[in-house]
C-alpha cells in the first residue's frame, strides 16, 4: 500500500510539523507497518509524477490520500492514470480533507462539498455497522476531543454502506464513514483527521485506518478502459441484415 | 425540456436519414410534443455552445442526450457546465450509445464500457419495477426485433434502482434501464435506441421516454459547488484554542 | 388514505390526552384533510378487525401507523393482510415508536431495534435529501425542543435513501427518515413524533407527513403472493427431455 | 458451517437419488470439506428440532438452506430462531427453491415469488461483480445445459449487490446472484441447482458456493433482539421535566 500526502503545511507551518514532524503520511505509515502482512511505502505531491508512477501503482494494492490546501497542483494526467487503477482493482482511501481531492470528485462525479467550522468541538463517531471489516475493534461510538465540524450535506452519492456517522457538540451531523465501489475498486471515505490536531495519533482513528487498508485491497486487476466487440453471437446463428 | 442530438449520422448517412429524416432529436421531441404539458426544444453539437449556454441550461427541467460518434467533440467547458447543471437538479436522459458520452462518464465516474455487437438481433426488455414512474403503462416485458446487443458487464455504479434487464438472442444479459442520483438532479440511462433502427418509434420505447422526462423533472435549483463555512456553533459557546 | 392508532394512551392517560385530545390520529387526519386532494379515514385497534377489513385496505393508498403499548395485541392475521396489500402496491408510513410495530418488523425483516432515552431533549432533524418529494418545503434542518431519544445502532436494512439523520443535545445520532421499497409498496419511516410531546402539532412535521403521503400512493395494486408458471418457452422450441 | 436440507426427494425419487445419493447436503458438504479451514457438518428437516437447535446454530459461522416441497413443515419457531442468528451475525446461503422457505421470506419481508418452467433449458449465468469474493475464480459467465428456468419479476427487496444475472434460452432472465445483511449477518441468495439435474456436481456452481461460505462467514455474535434504555445522556446534564 502507499499513503500519499501532498505534505506542504508539515514543512511550511510549525504547529503543524509539532504535531506530525515526518508528515501525515509518515505518521499512518508508521502506525502500519506494525501489521507484519503490509508492505508500506509513501509518495509525495512535489516527487516526480507526485510520486504516482504507473509502475507504483500498479504495484500498489491501496492508496491512502491526503490532500488540503494544493488539490489545484495534482495534474490532471495524474488523476486520471490513479482513477484508472481504482477502476482496475486498486482500494482508494480518502483522508478527511481529501474530500476535495480531485481524484474523490473524479470518481464520486460530484462536488463533494459540505458545511464546515474549524472550532476544535467534539466529535462522537458513530458505529452502524459493527459487522463491517473496517469497524472491527471499534466500540458503539469514539470520541475525538477537538475536531474540525464537516457537516451535512455532503454531496456525494448514496454509499454502498454507510459505516459511521458523527455528532458534533456544535449541533451538527456528518456522514463520516462510507464506502462505495466504482470499476472493480473500493473506496473509503473517513472523516476525522486534521492537520492542526493529533487526529492521526488517536487508537481507534489508527485501528480504523488499518482495518480499511485490509478491506479495500485489489481483488483483482482489469481495466475496464475499453468497450470490447463480441461479433459473434454466443448462441450461434447468422446476423441480421436489412 | 432539451433533446440533444450530435446531428451528423443524419446528414452523413441516407441509412439514418431514411429513418430519422430530422434527426432522432425530432423524432423524439414529436413524441413528447404530443404532452401537453411538456415544452420541448432540441440543440445539436455544432450549435454555438453546442446549443447549451448558460441560460438555456438554467431553463432546461430534463435534458435528454444522444451521442455516438462524435463524443469527443464536445468541449469540457460545456460537459462541466451540465453537469453542475444535473448536480443542481436538472434531469437527465442518457441514450443508448449515450453510455460512453463525457457527460454521463463524468457523473458516474466509471468508464461505463460494455460488449457490443452490431447484429440486429432481438432484444426482450424486461420490467424490473412495476411500480416506477418510468414503467408506468409498459407490461412484464416488450420486444425489439431488431437491435444492437449490449451486453455485461457494463461499467457504472451501482444503480440506485434497477429499471430494465435485457435479454439477447444471441447470449446475452444488459442492465438496460437504470436510475441515479448524483447532487440534486435524476439521471435515467435507457440501452434501447440506434440510428439504423427504428427503434425511437417504437411505441413502448416512446411511452418510456415520456415516463421518464416526467420522472427525471428539476424539484430543486440549488448548486452544490460550494463548501459553506459556518463559523459559529448553532449551540452556541466560545471555539476551542490550544 | 388512512391513518391508524392504537389509540390507548389518549383515552388512559390525561398527559396524552391534553395534547391529542381526539387521539393522535385524529390530529394527523385533521392537518391531512386540509389537502383538497387527500381522502382521509382512521381506523384503530379496538375496533373489529383493528379498522382494517379487506375492502378498506384495498381502497387505501397510504396507510398510516401509529403504535406504541399494545404491538402485540395486533393479530398476527391482520398483520399479514397489510403486509401483502404492501406488497401489492399501498403506501406505508411508520410513525416514532411503531418502529417496534409488528407490521414494521415483518416488512424490514428485521429487528428494528434501537437505543431510547426519555429525555425530553432537543432533537435537530438533518435534511440529507433536499430534492426528495418528501423534503419539499423543510429546510437545512428543523428543530424539536423537547423529544424522545431514539439512536443508533437502529437494526434496519439499509434504507434505499436517507432522509433525515437526527441529532440530539444528549450525544447521539439517528437515521430518523428512511424509505424502502417492498413488493410494489412504497414505506417510509419518520422517527419524530410522541405521545407526550406536541410533536406531532409541529408545522414542519406535519409538512413532512404531506409529503409523505403524496410520495408514498399506491401505483398499482398487484398481488406479488403466488408464483405464476409459465410452462412454454417464449422463444418456442420444444421442452428438453432425458 | 451447517448443510441444511430438508432431504425428501432424495429418499423418495429415484430420479433425485441417481443424481444425489446421499441427499443433496452431502454432495455440498463433501466439495466443502475438501477446504481443510472449513468444518462442515449437516442437518436435516426430520430430525428433532430440525437439527437446528440453539447450541448447534450459535456454533455455526453460515448456514446452507435446500428446501423444495416441505417449507410448510418447518416450524416457526425454528424459523424465528435461524432469523435471530443470522440477524446475530451468522451467514445464510439459500439455495435455488428456498427461495420459497419459510427463512429467506421472513428475513426479505417479500414473498420472493417468481416466475418458473421446468424445462430443461439452456442458463447462462453472467458475472456482473468480478471482484466480488463470491465470483473470484469464475469467469465472465458460466453455463448450466439443462436448468429449471427461474424469471423475473422476482419479489425481493433490491439486493445490496447484484452479483449474477441470468439467461435462459427460453427468453428470460433472473437476478440469479443477490447478496443482502440483515442485522449483523450475510445473505447470499444463488438460482442455479435443481433435485432433478446434476448442477450442484457443476464446479463453477461448486466453487460459487465455496467462495459464498467463506464470504458469508460470522463476523460478530450480537442479538438486536432488545432495545437497550440509555437513561442519562453521555453529554451529561439534567433531564427535562415539564
Amino acid at each position: 500500500m502507499r499513503i500519499w500526502n501532498e505534505y506542504r503545511h508539515e514543512r511550511e507551518r510549525d504547529e503543524v510539523s509539532r504535531i506530525y514532524p515526518k508528515g501525515i503520511h509518515e505518521t499512518i505509515a508508521e502506525r502500519l507497518r506494525a501489521s507484519p502482512d503490509f508492505e508500506v511505502e509513501t509518495s509525495t505531491l512535489d516527487e516526480p509524477e507526485h510520486g504516482l508512477g504507473e509502475k507504483a501503482l500498479e504495484n500498489t494494492d491501496v492508496l491512502f490520500w491526503w490532500g488540503h490546501g494544493a488539490h489545484a497542483e495534482v495534474q490532471d494526467g495524474i488523476v486520471d492514470r490513479v482513477a484508472q487503477q481504482v477502476l482496475a482493482g486498486m482500494g482508494l482511501v480518502v483522508l478527511h480533507s481529501a474530500h476535495y481531492s480531485k481524484i474523490f470528485r473524479r470518481l464520486m462525479g460530484t462536488n463533494c462539498s459540505l458545511v464546515w467550522r474549524e472550532s476544535g468541538e467534539k466529535e462522537r463517531v458513530w458505529n452502524l455497522a459493527p459487522a463491517h471489516e473496517i469497524t472491527q475493534g471499534i466500540g458503539d461510538y469514539f470520541e475525538i476531543p477537538h475536531s474540525e465540524m464537516y457537516g451535512e450535506r455532503f454531496d456525494i452519492p448514496q454509499p454502498d454502506k454507510l459505516i459511521f456517522v458523527s455528532w458534533y457538540s456544535g449541533g451538527e451531523v456528518f456522514r463520516s464513514g462510507c464506502v462505495w465501489e466504482r470499476g472493480h475498486g473500493r473506496i473509503f471515505y473517513f472523516g476525522p483527521g486534521h492537520e492542526t490536531y493529533p487526529i492521526y495519533h488517536d487508537a481507534n482513528v489508527q485501528r480504523v485506518l488499518e482495518n480499511a487498508a485490509r478491506w479495500a485491497r485489489r481483488r483483482i486487476s482489469r481495466s475496464t478502459n475499453e468497450a470490447p466487440n463480441r461479433p459473434s453471437p454466443i448462441e450461434g446463428g447468422a446476423l441480421w441484415t436489412r
